[in-house]
């Protein structure tokens, strides 16, 4: 890694520059989209284009029947979503590369090949997909948000990106992450901040946080992100959508750079971001179908278990609860949401019982000390080749400790093996009144809602399960209701100085209609168990709700 | 870690004053139990003892079969095998911890529940196992060879030791290894030195190297090493007997002490030892039925594939065949049985192709750094608790290097993984002749048959399959033939040092008679396609050689 000796702000003028002429031909007047938190997606509407708004309005399953049929074209499809994408951007600044060009190319190739053949590329033929500025793409930058690895395009597509394409989806655009990549918001110098989709002054979340406004915004119907403590799973939370954060070695993350690259003890995850939970089963289904061992030699030789997937619907789940780490404890709407989800699921014959959380400090301490074992030296590195600024937590990272020597680290391993063989232990031997053993976890996402920018300090609900390679999934439950939840917990006495910021962070006339999302947790590599999970509590939290409006 | 004041020769005289204790009441004279080459296991025959004889000649088929039917109890079966076991440590010093009494209690438990239920305990029931002084054993040291290790007892079980022992299997000894257990030869200040079961200059190979001689010297049925650069091949390739190396995440190594622990980017693997190809296969499917992933966090949720195995059998194989490395190469034997087996093999219908080696002396390079990372550190630590002497290559390995940092470390895993996806691309790309990719590959499983104590360098055909995290198995084919190898190769040109040496170690005479093994090698977690090759293959070569006497 060299150093470049143009400025640092000259680089991201010709960036930014290069991004605003491909996105010209398509800005529209963004002045009366003011912000607003019920029906986010009424910002981005395109009253002016029904065909555009009728498009992106479908879900995943629909659109493909349309493509299908031959009701719609890939072309019609993929310049639907571009437009719909850049009102999205105008409103949150979620894109970084633009690919609208070869988008359309690309449909216009499928369209013909659909036209000669009658036959659709592949279960993803004309859907349009955005990707974190992490993924290759061939000829395009993985900047991974810092300045120094500009103008270096990928000479080849990740696998991932393959698989993707070999089923016919089109990428449309990168999207904006943090830079560092180990930070909960999405703000870098090169492409600036990223905001959430229903208010300007309030993080997406992130790291992965172009995701989550743009999908909300439905300028995407799938997106693909990465996560090491919570980066898929926190801004799908915010947007109120749905994110998977599969165990390490299920998805493909060759030709995916990342930040501290090289480092596996505290592995980074590859997983989907939908706007539904069909669509995210979806696309697990057609990833794992693709003998990825074949491809990725990180990957484990674990073909969809559609068995696995169906049964877990049918069978009563025993249910482990987290309502609270130990550490942090979560917001009234949150907690709320968790209790009445219990109770509806009770009703419906499946079993919940507290899960022990007490471990939970342990493990994050441990993990902690992962992030800073090179003493900050692949960041730094990065940062030095153009010479932008730090952000502040980035600098406060990187300064946070010194290098461990490597036989240091590899003690450090241990302790961590010994942590994950001890909760292991725990969830194996622990037994329901009824003497099943439990199924998944029901979890917070967060411990809070959607925050102001750069207010964010505790990921512990998300990060446990990156440190165990636990398979974790976040959905939409509800929202915060200030008729219900403004009138709890002002009494309550903050254990310690984190659990006392969260707390200090609730305020309910800021945050009310924001979505509230919860989190379904399974064991290592059982992605089908959680989605299977989801889907059955999904359909007893939606029958329960709408029971709730008929009374 | 602390330092211990007691001189270390003082420890070691304790440690070896209790195993003579613990030996003397089975010892035998072996006065006249001179090396031989041709039937090594006559050197511990019992004629004084026919029973003895008799059961410890038995299979492990046949041994369950007489247990299930009460002809034989598992005291009978545990004291044969204690009795023979001694005889082979006497002539060989294999042995470490010794576990007579208490195996013989577990015995007799076994048998007087049996009597009451009339049932196995499981499908190891009675079962004599040994162990590689690595496997925690409660109440036992697990002393890794190191002084300072001595008289710490293990407060539990491993996993796979309690996996065994609730099968019924019974531990009757520790096994000796190397000193640092990172080289191929097996000696250490602590137990001294393991001589090659059929000629006390030679020695048997290492890391495992206890088992070796133990099991062709009938002493041990089953025994389970582990094998990082291959430490269960090798001593089981100068057996002439059979070892499997799964990859890493197959077997538990929780509660399984090893050097440079924590280090994972190179992992080492568990692995069974045994007389025969179908224990080999029987152990291995027994254990991988034992959802070990709930056991150990480390395993993948993977089931014995017994599909995968049979069809292995059932089809037309494609073989990728190594004859050379590239570095060095073997000597006559080796590269004449691989070609006689290719021969055969290929009579019968299935195909093989010559495999390209040109990148593995890359691969190895890179393997070579991660073995001085630390700069020695761990194996420092661990000899300055004692303060016991060097073994001269440990003093060695641990000079080797500078401690790099934990920034570069992850470098070099990059560099590791770039190139297991080549290797993996290039499996995967590769036709055959008549178009189909390769199963499995034959390969030699070291440049040399067995060789005198301390000559040692080379191990890169085993190695190789440990950076790649595939899984091999070694398998006897043959013995050194003089009247055919020893005609071929004197004019042999080394193309480097390496290869000089390996040439230099040829000698004929001295080695006439001894074993030839070679290794068939699968992909990542490919343990049943391997063990079914294995089986196709050693079909067709027995039938082979029986065809080739009756001529």
């Amino acid at each position: 890694m060299g150093t470049i000796q143009q400025p640092w702000e000259q680089i991201v003028s010709q960036k930014r520059a290069i991004r605003e002429n491909l996105l010209a031909p398509y800005l529209v007047d963004i002045e009366h989209r003011v912000p607003r938190v019920d029906r986010v997606d009424y910002r981005t509407r395109r009253e002016d284009e029904p065909e555009v708004q009728r498009i992106t309005d479908l879900d995943l399953a629909s659109l493909l029947k349309r493509l299908e049929t031959g009701e719609l074209t890939a072309h019609e499809v993929i310049h639907a979503y571009i437009k719909r994408a850049v009102v999205a951007h105008q409103l949150t600044n979620c894109l970084t590369e633009i690919l609208f060009d070869e988008a359309l190319q690309q449909a216009q190739k499928l369209d013909d090949e659909f036209s000669s053949t009658g036959k659709l590329k592949g279960p993803l033929h004309g859907i349009p997909i955005t990707l974190k500025d992490q993924f290759n793409v061939k000829g395009v930058d993985s900047t991974l948000g810092y300045v120094g690895r500009s103008f270096q395009p990928a000479s080849e597509d990740a696998v991932l990106v393959q698989i993707l394409k070999d089923m016919g989806a089109i990428v449309i655009a990168k999207t904006n992450l943090c830079q560092s990549i180990m930070w909960a918001e999405t703000e870098n110098p090169l492409w600036g901040l990223t905001t959430n989709a229903r208010n300007p002054a309030f993080t997406p979340g992130g790291s992965t946080g172009g995701e989550g406004p743009l999908l909300a915004l439905h300028g995407s119907i799938l997106g693909f992100g990465t996560d090491i403590g919570g980066s898929i799973r926190i801004p799908q939370s915010f947007a109120g959508l749905y994110g998977l954060k599969p165990s390490s070695s299920r998805f493909p993350y060759e030709g995916v750079p990342v930040s501290t690259q090289g480092q596996e003890h505290v592995p980074s995850s590859i997983g989907p971001m939908t706007r539904d939970l069909p669509s995210l089963t979806y696309i697990t289904k057609q990833i794992t179908s693709c003998t990825l061992w074949t491809l990725d030699p990180r990957c484990a030789p674990l073909p969809w278990n559609e068995t696995l997937f169906t049964s877990t619907q049918s069978k009563p789940l025993t249910i482990g609860l987290i309502l609270n780490d130990g550490i942090v404890t979560p917001h009234p709407p949150i907690t709320r949401t968790l209790a009445e989800l219990c109770s509806a699921l009770t009703a419906q014959g499946h079993e919940v019982i507290p899960w022990d959380t007490s471990d939970h400090a342990d493990c994050i301490k441990i993990m902690d000390s992962f992030y800073t074992v090179d003493g900050g030296e692949d960041i730094r590195r990065d940062i030095a080749v153009a010479g932008e600024p730090y952000l502040p937590h980035v600098q406060a990272l990187v300064n946070r400790g010194s290098p461990i020597s490597v036989y240091e680290y590899w003690q450090l391993n241990k302790r961590k093996h010994a942590a994950q063989k001890k909760y292991l232990d725990k969830w194996t031997t622990t037994r329901s009144n009824s003497g099943r053993q439990v199924d998944v976890l029901l979890a917070p996402a967060m411990p809070h809602t959607s925050i102001p920018h750069r207010t964010f300090r505790w990921v512990g609900y998300t990060k446990i399960w990156n440190f165990l390679d636990y398979t974790a999934l976040t959905f939409p439950v509800d929202q915060v209701r200030k008729e219900i939840d403004g009138v709890v917990g002002t009494e309550y006495v903050p254990r310690n100085e984190l659990d006392e910021w969260n707390w200090k962070l609730w305020d309910v006339d800021a945050v009310d209609g924001y979505p509230v999302n919860l989190q379904i947790v399974g064991k290592k590599l059982e992605e089908e168990k959680v989605l299977g999970a989801a889907t059955a509590i999904e359909g007893i939290w939606k029958s329960y709700v709408e029971g709730k409006h008929a009374e």
